[in-house]
């Protein structure tokens, strides 16, 4: 027994002195994840520097005597302004800079107005009144908010609306006389902190949103042009770049593109408000970039069903003679539409009108589907071949031929997209 | 000149008169849309109600007077609190409540306790270290926010720490003596309004978002099973019930399972919350209904890869030889597989164990798939046909047989999920 309770003390003992190195491995293992979710987009400690920065500066309101003396205790708006409103990029700081100065604004006046109201009808009848007109305004408003065009842009402003007009009109009961005095220091302070943060953030290292967007649409078809490429050299066996064949991951890169869209809706609802950026100002068709990302996610499910053919691909090791004689037409519909989606991808990047290669790749990889098609037609090519080998190779020659419009039509929505954005025409020397 | 300036006089009084009429005809348009857009879904009216019910009860801290001396104008705390917790689904507002006064009550704590090591240096170093402590935590706290756990389930926490601490430690500058009690009214009326909020939000016509998530999954494992069904007959020239034909709108229901997934995975967050519910549980095993989503979104992929061979159909009207061979174990997968994803959803949507025939179902199925198999291994079936026609009715083959095991998959995750949430047996009379 006291071998056994001596072993006991020892092992508890041991792993109590493992216990500190156990937990230094665990923080370190946090520490380190933290330190690469940082460095994997520096922006986001720019953001939380920005934000300390902001706060800091407007709490000065509070250290410095002659600005508190102006607003007292009501100064801590402009500091609850300031941390709510700045956002990570520049369009939802806008947004709800905007939202937050218009609602206050409005939601006083009416706050006022029905405090006057309330006046008229005696002490009795005063907080009926008021009550009546907070429940009124509030289930109302609510209700707007539920209704998606206005959710889209001003679902912030419309609750801002209920909270400074419940605090007007339910404060005017007690607050008689000081009630203008507060209703003119909490739209000052919300201003003064909905600037500092909307200064701050555009200043210092600006995210704008819809930059973002460009380069979300443009990657996501860059995406899918390398699948598309890399999918003609898989399936026929073709292996141009020797070693490197083990990372076939661009073979999935489509697979982002097929659920982005209620990314690209929101960020598309944030780029609206970012009206003062130098590239794309005021009015940017920002609902064209819906339609390419649209085009682009059914061009993926085209790309989806190609990839499930290269899991039964592996069964037919040596190509069979329908095989190799659709080859050349199938790779090179992957091959010319992939690359006209990378270079309409990269002068979507560069905000420039696309290269007239683009048309010249697009013309290629109809001629192909146009002599794939006949191909197909022709029935002498079968008849040596095996069923089993002629339908999956035939279906993936039928869904090449599909994708092509789509990347046609891709094309069509990017110049429309250039042409009512002004983009900058393409310099000639890019041009073959 | 004097019949013209009579004219203009006229047109421009008739367009004055018509004005009132257009403007109403306007509005009664608008009124209309938002009563129809009520009626799509009348708990929106039903919450913008709670909404108002809810400000109006805790505005009461306004209007009577042994109420409003306890907290003063920090009451106002209170109605804030009730107006911004107050979310339309159960498991948004408690995650709401319970960020807000968690968040309330440690940022409570870390302000005194900053404000306490203030005090000790100073009247010049207290503004410094103060301001220090401020930009230290927001700039902490804003970086946490874009960890992806945290923002999950904790934004709204963080944001309300960042705002809390601040208002602790910036006015501890000025109001010395009255910061325990400023910080112990600002928890107190933060816990009181959310509790109101939250009462009302259970009470009144509760929306439980975990029951939403189970609808939403199972409504969305119904369309594809329509899809589908619908598709063989669709594809086949098979028409069951004569006149209906002209509504196709079941073929589509698969489209909006093509695009639910952050649906499903912010339902999945807030269902997370809902711990009181009677039926779904505290540990209710949300993840699965996320698996389960993925899996129906590979098989509405397949789905919408047989909706495009729909189009190509009409070139060929008379059935070919070898189309009305592989016609039969082709649309009896899809009546099966159908069938039985029918039958899964509505398992799922009365909350029990699939019932037995499912199996049955999915068998039937499997039995189809290898009857197709091997009926397009025998390449006698061909001779007579032309490779246009075999091929995209071939392709659709493939597609039914690679559909199967997808099926049998969502029919496995669905046991999973009934086991680990401990669903009831299926009543013994629904298996055939």
């Amino acid at each position: 027994m006291t071998i056994e309770s001596q072993n006991d003390h020892e092992n508890a003992w041991g792993l109590l002195k493992a216990l500190p190195e156990k937990l230094w491995g665990k923080v370190v293992d946090v520490a380190e994840k933290i330190k690469k979710f940082g460095e994997d987009d520096p922006r986001r400690i720019t953001h939380s520097l920005k934000v300390g920065l902001a706060v800091t500066l407007i709490s000065l309101f509070y250290y410095i005597r002659p600005l508190y003396d102006g607003f007292g205790a009501n100064s801590m708006w402009a500091v609850f302004t300031v941390i709510l409103v700045c956002e990570f990029s520049v369009g939802a700081t806008l947004g709800k800079g905007l939202n937050r100065m218009l609602a206050t604004l409005s939601a006083g006046a009416l706050g006022i107005g029905v405090h006057s109201l309330a006046t008229l009808s005696g002490d009795t009848g005063r907080p009926i009144i008021l009550g009546f007109f907070v429940f009124l305004i509030a289930a109302t408003v609510t209700f707007a908010r539920f209704i998606p065009a206005m959710k889209a842009r001003y679902d912030y402003g419309l609750m801002i609306f209920i909270l400074t007009f419940s605090l007007i009109s339910v404060s005017s009961y007690r607050e008689n006389d000081q009630l203008l005095v507060m209703a003119y220091q909490r739209l000052t302070t919300i201003v003064v902190g909905s600037f500092t943060a909307i200064v701050i953030c555009i200043c210092i290292r600006p995210v704008w949103i819809g930059e973002n967007l460009n380069n979300l649409v443009a990657n996501n078809m860059e995406k899918l042009g390398k699948s598309l490429e890399g999918f003609g050299g898989e399936y026929f066996n073709i292996t141009e770049e020797g070693p490197s064949m083990d990372d076939k991951s661009f073979l999935q890169g489509y697979k982002s593109v097929l659920t982005s869209q209620e990314t690209e809706e929101s960020m598309a609802n944030l780029a609206r408000w970012e009206v003062w950026h130098f590239r794309f100002g005021f009015q940017h068709p920002w609902k064209q970039y819906l339609k390419i990302g649209t085009l682009c996610r059914q061009c993926a499910y085209k790309v989806d069903a190609l990839n499930s053919y290269l899991n039964t691909k592996i069964q037919f090791q040596t190509p069979s003679e329908f095989q190799s004689k659709i080859q050349e037409p199938c790779t090179k519909i992957c091959s010319e539409s992939g690359q006209a989606l990378k270079e309409l991808a990269l002068g979507l990047k560069k905000v420039m009108n696309q290269p007239t290669s683009v048309n010249l790749h697009i013309e290629r990889s109809k001629m192909a589907a146009e002599n794939l098609k006949s191909l197909l037609n022709t029935t002498s090519l079968w008849e040596n071949d095996n069923l089993q080998l002629i339908i999956p190779t035939g279906a993936v020659a039928l869904i090449l031929v599909d994708i092509v419009p789509y990347i046609e039509k891709i094309s069509e929505a990017l110049h429309e997209l250039a042409s009512l954005a002004h983009f900058k025409r393409v310099d000639a020397r890019v041009s073959p």
